[in-house]
């Protein structure tokens, strides 16, 4: 992780590209990349989802990477963990869902 | 990073969530976590965006939390890896937008 | 519709808020107005989303609503007539994908 | 409008499509078209963003269009009107920040 830190400081900068990356102009790339895994899935059903061929999963694979590029580079302007930033996220969703409450319920997805 | 994988994986399982998340539904979760970042800096302009407040950099610490860890499930779901999906997508940006002949030209973003 | 226009210029204009609406801002907006309707259908089967309780439809409707505005002030600042755009696109799609070459093969649809 | 509706519906019966047009699909299809306005403006800044060339507004007017034609679809699963439920978020909006108040406080847009 660090090393591709690294990596995409020195990407923009050799292009001189820093200037168009503002916190804001990199949410909205960051937006536009994940469009781009909704597109793959759009039209499937969800079974069809679970088992994609190998082109698409290469095809998955290379969005992924754009967006995984995009937040890493977010995170970093304002020096956020992405690691240590989900599991902080996943504690606090530990106490708002026990388990023990929730599990069978599906509390959180009955209210949808 | 593993760890956080196998955390997520028990989080769902015991909550009897996973029948929830198909590749397509996590596809619509990360987008719509990505949505609230947007959401942060809508009304922002550029330099404001670069400097927030402590309360506002915790508040985009979670929302990249929430992207991260949807993020991060559905990569798993396919067995890809977040860090080298990145930089597998950075070589071959690297490559399209050759350093010595973008620079200073910005050809990628005078397209736009 | 242009009863709508008129009512969303004069809503903007008696804040002082039309400073922040430029079109970029406006797109990130659209798109977090968006990401509300997502939301609703995200842990939904394509069944579930058919069959929606009133309260789903009368919340479905606030969200179409904000959507609309946003999308009606986008295309207000270039002189775009929202009906006019939407039927010059369907001829275009009429044109790339012949109803008698499709029907039944789901060409786009088989790309995904 | 109506016609827009009536021309829409055919359009898909036509091409038997109307099997992979559920609401959860169309939320999924609008957010991409969306994603495809805020591309157009992700590099720009604002001012730029209020001066685009006769091609650039050419482009837009199609995005717009591919929005439209889903959003449209979408509202007529459930019989919503999308120029009265703007104009009901309107006046929702309207009482939620009243002119005298947020005039030139900008309520609203400080929170961010």
């Amino acid at each position: 992780m660090e090393d591709l830190i690294h990596k995409l400081r020195a990407f923009a900068k050799e292009r001189d590209w820093e200037r168009f990356h503002s916190p804001k102009n990199l949410a909205m790339a960051l937006s536009v990349e994940v469009s781009e895994i909704v597109e793959l899935f759009q039209w499937m059903t969800e079974e069809q989802s679970k088992k994609l061929s190998p082109e698409k999963i290469q095809k998955l694979k290379e969005e992924i990477g754009d967006v995984m590029i995009y937040l890493t580079k977010l995170a970093d302007k304002f020096g956020i963990n992405l690691v240590d930033a989900a599991k902080k996220k996943l504690e606090i969703n530990e106490k708002k869902y026990p388990a023990e409450v929730v599990r069978g319920k599906s509390k959180k997805y009955d209210e949808y």
